[in-house]
């Protein structure tokens, strides 16, 4: 398969999450998190699908347009590892849904941090929070539900 | 409209367009352009459909990874105005298919630069070639296609 049609199947899996996701969690109070803002592509999205949530975005440094970019308030830079540790008091248990688009063309690099991820995000959500990710976060505590099963990319959706 | 929606409508549009043109020049002779290698997708899927075709690609610098990035003789690298103005002797008059993924979001210094690209193309081009572009090269002498108007990307396909 050529990396036009797997960029395209893995854009439409992440639309298909986060349509999903969306959904499910109206009506609900909380944040959202998007771990990896990257071109900003996802965030801009949630703006568009969930206009009234807050919206918080992790990354290592700003690589996406300026009109995606959200504002200092709104933005954590740096190695996700440092930024995920300690939500700051008003962010602590507050977030419905956390996305995180980590994952690279290093498999063996992304089995150690998927997992570190998952275990600093759960002091970020709410009870009953989603947690979306291209790679497994492993948190025992959490439930692995199989609504984007059918999507042509693999991606985990969680129920904590 | 999204940004992630946009992305995936542009990336299935150019899908069609390659796989279209594909089908369409099977069993004639002639190589492949491709106007802005970017980050090597495109060429990607054209390898992957047209494996015996020779593949040349243009950019202002190589931001592809690795393994899409052509090897030195298929790859012209600086500025399309400057790389496409003479075609090498063995290229001359030889392209069957050119794709120029021109666009950007300076929608006025691409319709100065559309054109330009347009008219340098011609001197590579075959008989009966197909061109495909982002953005309207607006070359009196091809005649426009209306093969991919169903899609939901605007693209622009001509034949010479």
């Amino acid at each position: 398969m050529s990396r036009l049609t797997r960029m395209i199947e893995r854009l439409s899996t992440q639309q298909a999450c986060i349509d999903h996701v969306a959904r499910a969690i109206a009506g609900q109070p909380g944040v959202v998190l998007e771990i990896g803002l990257g071109k900003g592509r996802t965030v801009d999205h949630m703006r568009e699908v969930m206009p009234d949530r807050e919206i918080y975005a992790f990354d290592g440094f700003v690589h996406a347009p300026p009109a995606a970019v959200p504002d200092d308030d709104h933005l954590f830079l740096g190695d996700f590892r440092e930024t995920l540790i300690t939500p700051p008091d008003h962010l602590r248990g507050q977030a419905i849904f956390a996305h995180a688009d980590i994952g690279s063309e290093d498999r063996d690099a992304d089995a150690v941090l998927a997992p570190i991820v998952g275990e600093r995000l759960v002091s970020w959500l709410r009870p009953g929070a989603f947690v979306a990710s291209d790679r497994d976060l492993k948190v025992q505590a959490w439930q692995r539900l199989s609504v984007l099963d059918g999507q042509p990319w693999q991606y985990f959706i969680y129920r904590t």
